[in-house]
């Protein structure tokens, strides 16, 4: 029973997956093709789209070559943008075919694997199942870790420091450690005093008039009075956290220094942003996936965030970006700024389907797009929703409340319309987005469940420590994590009880990543004094450190061509023939045994289901 | 009873350190006086001189102005070096006056200490004030953490990233970290392969022929096969550590970049250093006190290091220089080189003795003692000595069997020389040396009771932690202690145990130390990676850090006009008094509460002494 429970999950999982060009673990889908008494065949693989770009010799910021117009008809139906061939077929709601996915199907979904985990046999099955794992892997380490270090101390030229590090979870407005930011800010201060940089209440003020009204001297400052530092009293107080954003409690620092859409045109947030992609290409072997914000308040967020990367020329080869969305409906709905749920998701979404229905008239938006590799949801997860999420919960035009939808609600139309939206791109060969939510830092544990069929990787994950089942199910899809110990340990969880370590051992897909420098690290690379303190304190090995950071590429938003650079051609293929030692330094004994073992897991699955079959019939 | 107890055992300790030009705290003085019903007395109090060099503008490997020869006679008796006016003198034993030490009082006054320490209703005083001492500050901080940073925050120009660091206990041949290492190999090797760089049983040999016969490739060489960091395998096994000295487990790479009396002269060895050097001076405001290796092998090791020192350049304004002394008489007495103990110290001892009566016969030497701050015991504290140490102990003379002198015996001869050497060269109106051995890291507590006889600072100090009673006074007595807890942690002591906050917390007077950045750290900065874990697995605040830096300071070698200008100019006084807050980023708040804390300590110890001595007159 509780094999089948896991069978089924996986299987839904599966569908998800596939309908929104988001990755699923090759081996997994193997076993579960061989459970059906199928075939499993490399062409119902489906990748998602992550087209390098620019190509070599190419202006990044080029507006030629951009597609024809298809002059579709876009309308948001119950959350979800709907595309039509013409103005007939909007009129007699007739959308193009493409897969629409609703709500009820994922209620339902969603209910039958909250029902699954809660089963006490499965619990029992899936704990008694991550201990077998965790005590395989001690004995591994026992018996391999000579032979492991042996093996990568005979490849040349390659060692941690070398190998590829994509830091796969880093808001953009936190991105430079806080030293950076205030040399930064005193550097701008020395050089544009008396340059207007803001307007306030109709008055523009320059950068020493704004710091007079701060009563503040720039060449005063210090890390302690631009207190963007998280700390003790940050524990457990998101609250706390979140004003730390703004340098010496300032908003007005704040919408000077790390916004987009300002005064300067966001001239000084992207000046930073590139010196740490300057510090980044520099170093050579890390990366970073910086979280950029939509809020959903306006239509026009998405034109000016465009125009800026685009005017600023932000792209890196050692960057990829994200989009995060933060859930904050109930923000905007006290102010008025909108009228129901739906508003917000067309005001996100509405002009990604128009940019790519119709480039020609929204040129900007769909060069910027080539350089997006994904969705983030984020915000506070011990928030609290007075609604209960259920197939009865009511369409995002009727939801007019004041109240902010739960977690699982936002989380499916956000999957809902970068599915949809991904199976246009793929049509026209455009790149596909992946959504990769905040999840499991704190709250409920449906979170991660939603997460578990919507998206393709996921950032925290920590509450899979209280669930077994889900725990288990996350190995065996193999979905990638972004864990950043440190900043738990600031917010939500103490460094020593972290169970990023437990993951590694029992085999989930972990990497590690620095959520916020700014508020968490104290070095000049965050990133390197992420993976110091993790080795450090759980003594890892080499192997360990360079298994999570080839973890880390695998997450990644990185093309198909760079991972195939980075971790060998064959990156597809699990187990040790995926893996290229010569450029990933992880040992071949340990490739084998995380594919043995997780074959092994999931032959158990697929035998009993198999059996099953066989005596039904 | 205890109160008398401690209130010895601090006299003892003054007595020691005047001898020797140690430091003693200035507060405990004037309690230990105002117990004794004396006038504390500026005048008294006995200061080490560790003089700035070179002068402004000065060339620092000048040999002009070098005071002229005194022509005295030296003898070592009884493993003292003893100086005497002239022959007749010496046939007549009547050496100068100067304070010469002798065994016998110093076992008993250890003797009497390890008594006292091991008296149950001292210990359980000791134990209590410790508790109090923790609960005080607990409460401390509950108070006034937000008012600490709020002064913090009203400091103009001064954070934690700009107060000065001293990285107190750190081995130059591991002070550059392993990524450093290889990058100076591989860049050698690039330049310099057709270079004779060894000769070997007789037949020189160049870079590339090095590597040729180690079967490996310069331009491959990674940090795995570099092989030089601790890790998992290192744990409880100093020999194992030990060995990570030797790049690739080859002591000829030891022997060709990291020894100063090689084929090269020590060129490769200078030049590394000399890049950790620039790297310190760059940052501007951390400093390093590396160790340099004697050994007591033979009589000419220190001027053979000297004149590399001189040649080499090795000066820097961000380096001071100790030198370390390995605990190793078995060895060279097995090899048949030294005959007797008393041969070791005198190799060690008799050429600074000559340097100073003599300076103008040994030149370099004389030069190169400008910039050494002080002297270091060091070897696995762990490894067990046959013999017991007391008054009837042979003198070093008589010490002829292959045995190992433990540890007490050798810091007995250490701190006999250096005093006596203090005294003759504070005459002479030159720098004195402070002895700072290791201490405490492992093995028996009698170690940490002769430190605090003999010495003016520790490293490690972990055992503390056993023992309530020397906890307490080396807390009363405020003796500095260089921690190195990542260094621990790959060797004797897990992370989350090591006792530095719970000592930080408590009021000792404690900092931060890489030891050997080689083979425990990751990051280009191995203090701040030091400082940035600790801060980050302890939440320490930034007062609590910039305390740790201020107290780094305070037990560096740095000459008295450093400490004024980094610390404030009454660094010498005690309390907020002392402190510029304006260079130390350290809370008034902060000084204030640990002065009185201290006082209030110290005031018991008095008042019961003078109360006791009330009654018995």
């Amino acid at each position: 029973q509780a094999v089948r429970s896991l069978f089924k999950a996986l299987m839904l999982r599966e569908k998800y997956s596939k309908l929104a060009y988001h990755r699923f673990c090759r081996t997994t889908s193997q076993f579960l093709r061989s459970a059906e008494n199928l075939i499993w065949n490399i062409e119902d693989e489906v990748l998602p789209d992550m087209l390098p770009c620019p190509a070599v010799g190419e202006d990044p910021y080029s507006m030629n070559n951009i597609p024809e117009n298809l002059n579709y008809e876009l309308k948001m139906r119950n959350g979800i943008v709907c595309v039509y061939e013409d103005g007939e077929a909007l009129k007699n709601d007739q959308p193009t075919d493409l897969p629409y996915p609703d709500l009820e199907t994922y209620a339902i979904d969603l209910s039958e694997l909250l029902t699954m985990i809660a089963d006490g046999p499965t619990k029992t099955y899936c704990h008694r199942r991550l201990n077998f794992l965790s005590s395989k892997f001690h004995l591994h380490e026992i018996l391999n870790e000579t032979a492991e270090l042996k093996e990568l101390k005979s490849i040349p030229h390659r060692d941690f420091y070398n190998v590829r590090k994509v830091d796969t979870h880093i808001h953009a407005a936190a991105c430079m450690p806080q030293k950076h930011l205030l040399t930064f800010i005193q550097e701008r201060y020395k050089t544009d005093k008396d340059r207007v940089v803001l307007e306030k209440d109709g008055q523009e003020m320059t950068l020493q008039q704004v710091f007079h009204s701060l009563s503040m001297d720039a060449y005063d400052l210090t890390v302690d009075s631009l207190d963007v530092h998280a700390g003790r009293q940050t524990f457990h107080r998101f609250d706390k956290f979140n004003s730390k954003y703004n340098p010496m409690g300032a908003s007005e620092l704040r919408e000077i220094f790390l916004k987009t859409d300002n005064y300067l045109n966001g001239e000084y947030f992207a000046r930073i942003i590139k010196e740490v992609a300057s510090d980044l290409e520099e170093s050579k072997y890390q990366y970073a996936e910086p979280r950029l914000s939509i809020y959903g308040r306006s239509t026009d967020e998405w034109n000016s965030l465009a125009k800026w990367f685009i005017q600023q020329k932000l792209h890196s080869p050692n960057m990829r970006w994200m989009i995060q969305v933060p859930r904050i409906y109930d923000i905007f709905k006290a102010k008025n700024l909108v009228t129901n749920f739906a508003k917000v998701l067309e005001n996100i979404f509405l002009p990604l389907f128009k940019a790519t229905v119709n480039p020609q008239t929204h040129k900007e938006l769909f060069v910027f797009l080539k350089y997006i590799s994904g969705f983030d949801s984020v915000d506070d997860e011990t928030k609290h929703s007075n609604h209960m999420f259920s197939y009865r919960s009511p369409k995002p035009e009727q939801w007019t409340t004041r109240d902010n939808p739960p977690y699982s609600y936002y989380i499916f139309y956000m999957y809902g319309n970068i599915m949809v939206l991904n199976n246009l791109r793929k049509e026209r060969g455009l790149n596909t987005f992946q959504f990769r939510p905040h999840c499991g830092e704190a709250g409920s544990i449906t979170h991660l469940v939603s997460a578990f069929l919507t998206a393709d990787n996921i950032s925290h994950g920590l509450n899979l420590k209280k669930s077994p089942a889900l725990q288990y199910l996350y190995y065996l899809a193999q979905i990638p994590i972004a864990m950043s110990p440190l900043s738990n340990n600031s917010l939500f969880l103490e460094y020593s009880k972290n169970p990023l370590r437990e993951f590694l051992h029992k085999g989930l897909c972990v990497s590690l990543s620095t959520d916020d420098p700014m508020q968490f690290h104290y070095t000049k690379e965050p990133l390197m004094e992420e993976y110091a303190i993790a080795a450090q304190l759980w003594k890892l090995s080499t192997c360990d450190v360079c298994e999570i950071a080839r973890n880390s590429v695998l997450q990644s938003g990185l093309s198909h061509q760079e991972k195939k650079y980075f971790l060998g051609v064959n990156y597809l293929k699990d187990g040790h023939e995926g893996n290229d030692i010569r450029r990933t330094n992880v040992a071949q004994i340990r490739m084998a045994y995380r594919h043995e073992t997780l074959c092994n897991e999931l032959s158990f699955i697929a035998d009993a289901v198999k059996s099953e079959a066989m005596i039904s019939h």
